[in-house]
């Protein structure tokens, strides 16, 4: 473990005079073992849409480093979220990655479970002294509904999403929970983490990287700073004149979506919701990147992107437009997240300055190093 | 390291009180590490019948993570057990699995040594002064026969084997020294070499995991507990009526094994060694598996099935019937091993309680814990 | 890290009484970590013949673990080493293995550099107070050049190579500087790096490995023992009468090297440069090899052939009697080298003695020994 106190000071700095992260904190065993502990244990994780479970009995894995969270809707159509682990043996009870069912039948000794976790039956139990069925539900994961989407939090002390994110804009007008997904992509990438969420956190990088993205929106920092907060970064973005969005034409005539607000009409918004949720909303859909670890140098990313019901349902409707501008978007990024890390295993390497539009980097590296190394035990 | 004290004394338990074994032992890099100290470093461990030496010159070899050892037969057909480790620059000396020769021949610079491990020819050594061949044989490693089976131990000062196993009950009206190989199958399985001998001792999963196996045999605990000995579990297990084996039909015209008893014709016989033999006693065949952890999450299997040279030699004799039921029944376990070890990678694992026909499991737990951790060093 | 102090002294015994290395120095990763430290963090290595950097703008890479270095010649052709490392975010800045170019430009946000290493332009940086492009060159990289061939060393405090190589035969009459390449060959062998070095320095696996080779020379050691050096082993080796140089019929019209002796005419001479130049003149050519460890137990291996313009001018000339008998030599070695690995992983392993031809390899051994373990920190 490096001992975090000197260069913790060299990025808390004030923004001019700040530099950026170590190497090491991007590929280091041990400080990804820290951050498993202190971040992907502690913080609030999004999972996904809550369209996922829109009908009882509905269900489906969330993998999470060598965890595995069932994340299902029970006969009430309440969501839950369980660890993926029998009380029996230890053995993992659902093996599908989604689908719909009405008890989870653990495969070995067929114990099983109802939607809600408790346990139904467990053959022969009754032969063991002591033994009482309520004893051994699956154990629940804290699970929590936020504008649509659903967070996980593996530690049952940390503070609800309402404290977490209380200075988070108000985004309930768009009423994300009522969107649908319209695509889905997912990507193994070669890179820390980290490295996805600050190459989010600046467009100083687009205009060489993304000619696609460079012509349609202004590559500049986010305007809005007050939309820097506590567990997050982001704000609006100005898309160019000519265009209405961002898709391959960076022009649409699909309507808005329900409640987008006239005066944004220009504006497209990005959040990076520390650590795993990246929330792009357009005029006139949304896109969600999930990012799961997998180790120091290795990160699986999830996308998905939503329209309404509304939007849906016209004649002609076809997202690609807006699937196909993000996923060449993505693999640009990754690609140079990618190429980021191999340089940051260097001895040679040295923190540099932050470019003047980097200070949502900036911003998450704060967040970042206080979360890990500025904290007790 | 965990520190063992607190769940030591959970698994060690009176039975119905018991906690399983926490999942880190089933996955924890330095956990291994002391298994391969404590228990493959000291432990008796089957590497195969005698009948894979026959003749003076037959060899073989056995992997045992970083370790090769040679088995062979010398002239007179002694078996023996070598580091398979060049003296003088520590080349491997041999590479071929198995064969017959006359003397091993180092491939780099043709050191050989002969059946019984002495250096019988160095090239150009006699240039070197105080050199002398007979301070050089290949260093032995310690073997004996038990019940037909080679067994090696890589601790000199290990117990023999006739102090370890005796309460083991007495098989020596099988004479199995006297079968023949007439089948073999390996797998590689991703699942901690525990899981396997767990699921080995008990039953309680068949009904639902084993359809074939459970329409021909009993699935309970083994009946005859005084069988739970010392450094192994095991004992009878009763076959349905209507059948006579457990094979794809469950009924075979061979005859039993030589000296089978009639009392047994309705028995099969399971003993787990421990750590790395399974055997596996039905009237008209022997089945063995050999364990070999080839790291915490995974596990190389060994089986071979054995049967007498009076049956082998009856028209029309072929033991596909048994070879068959077991590689099904084996795929099934190891599934069900594999996805016990994805659930006990959690840490919302937390130790269960055990079913009334795992007693044996839970003897193997308990002789576990006390052989990695509850000893000296 | 194991304790070094006992083995140090067996090591280090005069030649008769000396016992090898213990097998844990070629794999154990703790070891492995301290060898880049000292040795490949500390020492000079060759990374080519300076004919690679013949014209401005000439660059290649050259991957050191998880190093890149980038070897370019600036506008005026002077040879430069630097860290592949953009000095903003940490991204590698050079992405192809080699080629032709006037400035390096990071693809991530287009900070370019010269092929001095001077940062020639950072877009938009000039919003940040304070930046100076002064300040944020591409880190330098010690390099040397050396009898025609560039060498880096990691460490600032190295000693210059006129004083590490200060008794290093004097080979300026052959000019290799003015030869150039005519065969490259790469091989990934599963082996320690030492093992490689090991290898080299003896030829008394000759008669049994290298029937091909054995006819050709004498495989005794090298008989002119002052040339084991400081930092070096090596010297002459006798080619048998009838041949006249090393390739697949040890016959060739092809004139000797340009200022090759007449006196050594029926020699080729061999020398390891520690830790991982094998640099092999035979009297018509030269052949090189560097060695990269890429693990414990891994080393990606490059070999080159030269000539003189000379003879590469002549009608016919064709190189591939040398290339294809170097190819089937270091094939044939590699083997060895794994082999040796596979049987060194034993816990069986014991030092053994070395044979009187090994003295360069007991001198590597010591060498190796002090430079490790016998230092301060």
């Amino acid at each position: 473990m490096p001992t975090a106190v000197d260069w913790v000071g060299q990025t808390d700095r004030d923004f001019e005079n700040a530099l950026t992260l170590p190497g090491r904190v991007y590929w280091d065993p041990a400080v990804f073992a820290r951050e498993e502990q202190q971040i992907f244990g502690k913080d609030w994780l999004c999972v996904g849409h809550v369209s996922r479970l829109a009908s009882p009995g509905d269900f489906f894995l969330v993998n999470l480093g060598r965890e595995s969270v069932i994340l299902a809707a029970d006969k009430q159509g309440t969501p839950h979220a369980f660890y993926n682990v029998c009380r029996h043996r230890g053995t993992r009870v659902v093996n599908d990655a989604s689908g719909s069912c009405r008890l989870f039948r653990c495969p070995y000794h067929d114990w099983a479970y109802g939607l809600d976790g408790r346990l139904m039956s467990a053959p022969n139990m009754e032969e063991t002294p002591n033994f009482r069925r309520e004893d051994f539900p699956l154990r629940e994961v804290r699970l929590e509904l936020w504008n649509g989407f659903l967070f996980i939090n593996l530690d049952p002390d940390a503070l609800p999403m309402s404290a977490v994110y209380d200075d988070f804009p108000d985004l309930s007008y768009l009423n994300l929970h009522r969107l649908q997904r319209v695509g889905y992509h997912h990507y193994d990438v070669d890179a820390n983490w980290k490295l996805i969420c600050e190459n989010y956190n600046e467009c100083y990088h687009c205009a060489l990287a993304h000619p696609q993205l460079h012509r349609i929106s202004v590559d500049r920092e986010y305007p809005d700073l007050n939309h820097v907060g506590k567990h997050f970064t982001g704000g609006p973005m100005a898309i160019r004149q000519g265009f209405n969005t961002m898709t391959t034409s960076g022009v649409t005539d699909r309507a808005p979506l329900p409640g987008w607000k006239d005066s944004d009409k220009d504006m497209v918004m990005y959040f990076n919701l520390y650590p795993n949720l990246l929330l792009s909303i357009a005029p006139d859909y949304l896109l969600t990147h999930y990012i799961w670890p997998t180790g120091p140098e290795t990160v699986y990313i999830e996308t998905e992107w939503f329209c309404a019901t509304e939007q849906i349902e016209q004649p002609g409707f076809d997202p690609r437009d807006a699937i196909e501008f993000w996923d060449t978007t993505n693999r640009q990024d990754w690609g140079l997240c990618e190429n980021a890390l191999r340089g940051l295993r260097s001895t040679g390497h040295r923190p540099g300055p932050y470019q003047s539009w980097e200070t949502c980097v900036h911003d998450f590296d704060r967040w970042y190093v206080r979360r890990v190394f500025a904290c007790q035990d």
